[in-house]
């Protein structure tokens, strides 16, 4: 019988992620969820994708419903490497690896350099995919803290001398869930500890394609590209369920072993939805598709925003991100998020509680915001509710 | 520098696929090529395949293109638990999960079970993309030796006794690489066994529906649900390029621990692909690709044994199974397939070496050969200049 079964410590000590769980809590009809991380599913430009299909399937059927090779169908890391050197990061097609999403990036970074005891350090808050990603392979965590300028460096060192981590994990830009970009002078403080102490960083992007306004600074993987893996995906910019996503990393050992890796992971990435994606940037579609959601977004965010300064209570604060997907909303100490979001679900509104983003479960008075994926409809009428809670809460 | 980085154990042991390798010596014009496991690519039913594509990105877009639940789409997830209840396979819609391909299945089933010095116990030979799989997570092998029903059960108990493996992996029906199935009793003593010692067995099952004559034994899940893991794929059934396939484990620690390892993994297999093929199947366009595929590959089989027949020399034996995708040749023991794979070469000819698929490297005197891919002509060919090579061979 399978519960008798002998399983390894991992599979015994692995929990189910904390954000799908409370995205199943707030599943109710006429709930307004901030709660998740998705893009507007009504942008999705299926007709640009229904065009490729058709091209791909009408020119070459036996290539794209073929198995292929691991590292990915070249044309398609060609455009990428093209894309990439657009936004000011140096990279070759030879150094890209298609993955199944980003977290089958993070997975495959987890196998490369990670074993039980070794460290891995992070901000607190993090991206927890992340985690849940690495802990697979039993590491340890150090964390540093965030300010307003996201991961603070001041005690870095001390932590690289004393455990010699395997990595140093971060999401530079517009960071999953607080939405905090590092600046320029941390990034190369950074690198600076990690090349002294030869130390991986992974610069997992996702979002820094989602910038509303101003500039971003320059990517870690420019600044350093031989002490850099660095994350793309297309589920942000184009469509998730497509399960598409690069990882750049250094020629030789670290390329070499991510492939390996991927290899006895799934032997390759679905080779169709590769060429699809292909095709769809080959026409142009992918550039016109991401201002049409820049444009999106960050009319939800500024609408966001207004709505909490109008109805917020003055003691409740939140980050102004200039891109991506995430607001972060910071309470008195005294409430905790988890506990009250019975309550807002009685409100009909919900959101993510903080804690899940602390590697220590810390951050209980805080909590992320998702802005693409309600409507303006949607947020005029969440905003007050979560107000609402608040002032309900801080006046018990 | 990344060369310097500190890699885990297992990414600095792990090997690339040593077919994956064999294959890239042999990739050069003209070569006719016995060597890949591939389906036929000019029989891929693109049209239909196009057709559901449209009706997915017309009907349900922001479904299709969004992230979804790890488990998978659930009329997908009905359809596949119908299809196997009439194959005799007893299971529900939420025993099954769907994977990214069964490549991914069989790495979920290392996370799950294994970890350093545990046992895992095959077939010898026994398909290599397990091993390769299984070896992320460090375990050891015992293999027990294959006679022509495939899995020899005598000694299997005094394994189990010893060494309280974590797993039996077979594949009982037209095994890659040889061909062989087991039959029902020797399936029966195999289950009787792992029940007694309480050891779950995994049935990879990609080609049982491939059978061109005649009936398969039981599959093994049906005999004993609760003591069977089963994978299936619509790899060879379909197309491996939309890389979707299903693993079917009981309710419970089993089933779950496997859903939470596929989250950490990848989140879930694309939402795309697993409504397009839920398309296609819908409108019984599987069944008919079926009959045009066993149609087809029987005719090649035949071809192929008949050819063997006429021009190998009478020291070479071979298999002749009555479905899937591969025979099996075995030569006199002095004869290294893979030091003649050049001479082969040179002739314009390729097979697998048969020691790819011992875990032990034994095997040395015997080959793959795959009759999907190849079409009726390139056999007229290929197996010819096959028979010389042995002749050039056998004569020196």
């Amino acid at each position: 019988m399978s519960d008798n079964w002998q399983y390894s410590r991992r599979a015994v000590a692995m929990k189910s992620s904390v954000i799908r769980d409370i995205l199943k809590i707030t599943q109710k009809p006429n709930i307004i969820s901030f709660g998740g991380g998705l893009p507007a599913p009504e942008l999705f430009p299926a007709e640009g994708i229904n065009e490729a299909c058709r091209k791909v399937l009408k020119d070459r059927p036996h290539e794209a419903l073929q198995y292929a090779t691991t590292e990915g169908y070249n044309p398609l890391r060609e455009l990428i490497a093209e894309r990439m050197n657009k936004i000011g990061v140096p990279c070759d097609a030879d150094e890209i690896l298609i993955t199944g999403g980003s977290q089958q990036g993070l997975d495959i970074i987890g196998r490369v350099f990670l074993e039980p005891d070794v460290y891995v350090v992070t901000s607190s808050p993090t991206y927890l995919g992340a985690i849940q990603a690495f802990n697979a392979y039993n590491p340890l965590y150090l964390t540093q803290p965030s300010d307003d300028q996201g991961f603070v460096v001041s005690g870095l060192e001390e932590l690289l001398k004393k455990h010699s981590p395997r990595l140093i994990y971060l999401v530079p830009t517009f960071q999953n869930p607080d939405g905090r970009t590092i600046p320029a002078d941390r990034r190369k403080a950074i690198l600076d500890l990690a090349v002294q102490y030869n130390i991986p960083v992974i610069e997992d992007d996702p979002y820094s394609e989602l910038s509303f306004e101003g500039q971003i600074p320059e990517h870690m993987k420019a600044m350093s590209p031989e002490n850099v893996i660095m994350l793309g995906t297309f589920s942000k910019l184009l469509a998730p369920g497509l399960r598409v996503a690069w990882l750049i990393a250094p020629r030789g050992a670290a390329f070499d072993r991510c492939v390996k890796m991927k290899q006895g992971a799934d032997l390759h990435t679905n080779t169709f939805a590769q060429h699809v994606i292909y095709e769809f940037i080959k026409t142009g579609a992918l550039d016109e598709h991401l201002k049409v959601i820049r444009r999106t977004y960050s009319r939800r965010r500024d609408l966001m925003v207004q709505l909490m300064r109008e109805h917020f209570p003055s003691e409740v604060e939140f980050t102004e991100p200039t891109g991506g997907l995430f607001l972060w909303v910071s309470l008195p100490e005294k409430v905790d998020t988890a506990e009250i979001l019975a309550k807002a679900v009685e409100l009909d509104v919900a959101y993510i509680p903080g804690f899940a983003f602390y590697p220590d479960g810390s951050g209980k008075n805080t909590m992320r915001l998702n802005f693409s994926k309600p409507t303006e409809n949607e947020i005029e009428i969440g905003i007050p509710r979560l107000a609402k809670l608040f002032k309900d809460v801080l006046a018990s």
